[in-house]
């Protein structure tokens, strides 16, 4: 048996562009061979949509697509994800009923099953992280309750003739794999049912590390199942706003002796023959982790501009890493002639960065200007210092005056809020956030200022990450694309006049422990609080749980006092004005398996500091 | 048998405090001879709270506050809305297992059912709207599957002494009594099983007509029930981040013979008793649309500034109608010191609309002040089209010129980013954001410009409600503290030399025709996109289909020609700009039942016209 994984590149929210390539694999399915094209998960529609499933119209459509889909089934059988609808029944939300389901087509009809459904619905429903499948879909347990019926009855394989007698074929939709945690395994369930091969259909979303974790609970599955598992991914990336995600395929056929079929090449879309009968593979090479996060880098920056018809690009440069590291990424996806590097000096630059930043933009060959930032800012403390005020009608000697903190957020929103706003619009193009996850975490930046732009590529990167990539990109160059000085002094905002990176004053952190550190709040998966760091401290073993060297917790703080006092200043600022950052903040491009915005939902609460976290303060400074 | 009521105004994310203020009511309900005292749901952790869940610090800190709670019920019993959790179990999300459960304590004891449970679940979990139930906590569906048990067996009432005998308690949470679109019924379930009285501890957000719906389906609920139903919600606002819920308590008790008690004020916390002997009730009198969407604004605005612990706000006034009803609001909320309206004009602001701005500022008497943008925007324009450029290395003749309407945008930033983002840091202070819903639906309004501020308090409210606010402020004050002038021209952006309000010539809407068409677009339960807008257009009952006069859609538009061109031209900033705009707006108060941010998910997916819109149009331009 021959199978035709369709690592389709789907566009999310239109359909009839999905439908169109799914053809196109369908033709390619047949001249290979196939006996049978599967598809993803929501391969019509897509999937990270939004509320877009409550527009009815829409909704239609994706139906109409998917039955031209159904009607093309004449010569090759498909497989495949999308939606059903029950329109005379009702969801729990008081909508049409949606179903996350899947379908079997052939001879330009829908298979039934042997109890006669003629689709099959999603079971496990993720509702963690960016997953919001339940405000959606109403899952087979709560189709069965409604139905009176069990819900091993509604999983059940299709018995089909696909050129060799009958199969029997069982088919679950992503999360239907992933049953660790769920009280029912509808891959058991299928196994037992009889199932001679099981597919899994996904939309599942790159994360770092998901491969080796998927690679292994497949293998285990088809292995306790005892049939070849394929799985069928999507490539492309969708979005929630607020966060923008990768889809990187790896579709391949998982058999119940511990081979697996190669995949594509990750983020590649296509259509990728397995035959079940062949059995010898070689092992898959391991990709460093960095050229991983290379790869999906710039697959996500270039396809989210592709979606959003954006080709032109100004990037505030500044001499320093993250922007660099921008830069150059952009630079991978356009032309010399479609990305415009800006530096703003204003008094505080150094002449370090200023030429680093200049560097950059020959080394990048593209278009580079200097905008500097200095009348300006001038201009609006001055304006600011000398207002005349009234109350009512009546004049008053009220006045304000510009603290020197306040000066800083000016001239950090006068780069980005006037000159790089103002420039893409001249340029006909957008401008780029260069904020890293380290920042983002705890809003050390300025809102309007270098919090702002079109998307935030680097912002579910830790500032190693950052590092690790710039160097990355000069080790494949052979050369110091980016500027040494990036890379060697210390980031700094220059923003006054005692952030100074050639007398090495730079950012408050030090990102060898700030990066562990707020990755325990943002990453674990029940995540940590300062009353579990604390704990630690207290306790000895912090340097352990974050991974670092014990030297340099000590050399940081000398006594508790001192670390308690980092720690606090951190978590105020992750938990206040942090939050009132992100929710302002661009889309951010997720890594991780927690980036901010629909993976890190939050309300703005204030701090809170339990009482257990108090009583070990109290002990650790007696 | 006397009923407390606790109206808590709940602190979301602040267990603590939550704890102090629900002993003070349980002090108060036993001085008052409350048999029981009712507490809302998830009232010592708050409800909208975000990943905050995912803390285990936080929910051991919830525990510990409710185990409080359960000790002072030494004299009174308590029954409560709150978090359980079996940490030995996991969710579906791999986390500690959560429930949204409730309570029922007595003589510092937690009372169980017959079948030995301490606690009860929530059975009916919304997932729709701004509601995240499922991605929290399991329900009593999935317990009893994880169990193996009935879900009817897991849904009792309790059997308890209030003092006169046994009576028996159900329980029930705010969704699991708004069981019309779900396949079970815990209200029905509880009177079978023989309640004599059903509580309904709510955490219901406010929206605009859902008092009246609740009324409605209450009633109906007692009667059929044949029980008397205690509702018990929450005050206080909790936010999602991108959106911010007032929640306006209304607590009584709901009569099988379809009486109602009266409720406190909206908005207003405290113990409220309710004898169910007395059955005899006035009816409550209506309050106007408007006046309750004056109470929520005030009483959003108030608290959420309390909240965040600002306590002095910058407003732009440009003498229009948006700023002069919001520097009306926060005038209620603050004293003329703290409130600092500022005018910004530039060669293009009329003299009408300046002196409107400044009798606005007399007529509230408070601070204010006029900033001049012109020097600093002829600055930026001049700077942009005086570049240098250059590509790589070389030098280029590259250059750039800022168009008229990139110069509309600058103004825009120059006012919002660069004036009020200053001038509110030198007051120690925020700055508002000021635009309505018509507006923030299609994105007209420029981002980090009149889109930027702290909290955007009007963005659910279309223009037509701005207008009758400003009204209805007008009318209670007895005189014109909104100027007429900013009542009676135009809405006009005012950023270039066409935008003339004196001449007439103001914002590319029709409100009384774009609200409604936006509306469908925005709040309809299953949202109408062009298509269902054009076919009713064909079918002439778009006017019906609107509520507004037929006779403004033929002088609107001559011929379908210019009905679709202007359809199609706000679908595109719908769907298109406006969304990249929303993802970087500020936190928006929310009115309707569907605000954006968090209740309008939504995905930055491109333009989609489907097949049958474009046979549609096809047929209409023929």
């Amino acid at each position: 048996m021959k199978i035709a994984l369709g690592q389709l590149e789907i566009l999310p929210g239109q359909p009839r562009s999905n439908l169109k390539l799914a053809l196109e694999y369908l033709k390619q399915a047949q001249s290979e061979g196939a006996d049978l094209l599967a598809l993803p998960e929501m391969a019509i529609p897509g999937y990270l949509l939004g509320d877009l499933w409550d527009q009815s119209a829409f909704l239609r459509e994706v139906i109409d697509c998917q039955n031209e889909l159904v009607r093309a089934s004449e010569k090759c059988t498909i497989a495949f994800g999308g939606l059903a609808m029950d329109w005379g029944q009702r969801g729990e939300d008081g909508r049409p009923r949606k179903f996350n389901a899947y379908f079997l087509a052939q001879n330009s009809k829908l298979v039934s099953t042997n109890s006669g459904h003629s689709f099959g619905v999603k079971t496990l429903m993720p509702n963690y992280r960016e997953f919001d499948d339940s405000r959606y879909f109403y899952d087979s347990r709560k189709l069965a309750q409604a139905d009176g019926v069990s819900v091993e009855s509604l999983i059940e394989p299709f018995e089909i003739d696909l050129g060799e007698g009958n199969v029997k074929l069982g088919i679950t939709l992503c999360e239907d794999a992933w049953d660790a945690d769920y009280s029912l395994s509808p891959l058991e369930l299928l196994s037992r049912k009889g199932s001679d091969v099981i597919l899994n259909l996904s939309a599942s979303p790159f994360t770092r590390g998901k491969d080796n974790k998927r690679n292994r609970l497949f293998s285990q599955a088809a292995s306790k199942c005892g049939v070849p598992i394929a799985y069928c991914n999507a490539t492309g990336i969708q979005n929630n706003g607020k966060t923008v995600y990768n889809f990187d395929g790896g579709s391949c056929v998982y058999f119940p002796e511990a081979q697996r079929s190669p995949s594509l090449a990750p983020f590649e879309s296509g259509v990728h023959m397995v035959d079940l009968n062949c059995r010898s593979y070689p092992e898959e090479q391991e990709v460093s982790e960095t050229a991983i996060l290379k790869t999906a880098l710039e697959y996500g920056t270039k396809k989210f501009m592709d979606q959003l018809g954006c080709s032109k690009v100004v990037i505030g440069v500044s001499g320093g890493i993250d922007s660099a590291l921008a830069a150059t990424v952009y630079r991978q996806v356009l032309s010399e002639d479609q990305l415009l590097l800006v530096n703003m000096p204003s008094r505080y630059n150094s002449k370090t960065t200023i030429s680093a930043a200049s560097e950059l933009a020959e080394n990048l060959g593209c278009l580079h200007t200097t905008v500097s930032i200095q009348q300006s800012v001038d201009h609006s403390v001055e304006q600011f210092n000398n207002l005349k005020f009234q109350k009512g009608s009546s004049s008053t000697d009220f006045n304000l005056s510009c603290s020197e903190f306040t000066q800083e957020n000016i001239q950090a929103r006068d780069r980005s809020g006037r000159v790089l706003a103002g420039l893409s619009a001249c340029f006909g193009g957008v401008f780029t956030c260069n904020a890293n996850k380290s920042e983002t975490a705890v809003g050390y930046s300025t809102l309007y200022g270098d919090h702002a732009g079109f998307f935030a590529n680097l912002a579910d990167l830790w500032k190693h990450q950052v590092y690790a990539l710039a160097n990355e990109y000069n080790r494949l160059a052979g050369t110091a694309v980016i500027p040494a000085a990036s890379i060697d002094m210390v980031p700094a905002a220059e923003l006054n006049a005692s952030q100074n990176p050639e007398k090495g004053q730079g950012d408050p952190f030090t990102y060898a422990y700030h990066d562990a550190l707020f990755s325990k709040w943002v990453e674990d998966w029940e995540r940590k609080t300062p009353e579990e760091i604390l704990e630690w401290y207290l306790e000895g073993n912090l340097a352990d749980q974050l991974k670092i060297e014990p030297a340099l917790l000590t050399q940081l703080f000398p006594n508790a006092e001192m670390f308690i006092k980092d720690l606090e200043r951190w978590w105020r600022c992750y938990c206040g004005l942090g939050v009132a950052k992100r929710i302002q903040a661009p889309p951010i491009l997720a890594f991780s398996r927690r980036a901010f915005g629909f993976d890190h939902r939050e309300a703005q609460l204030g701090i809170l500091h339990t009482k257990n976290y108090q009583s070990l303060k109290a002990r650790a400074l007696k």
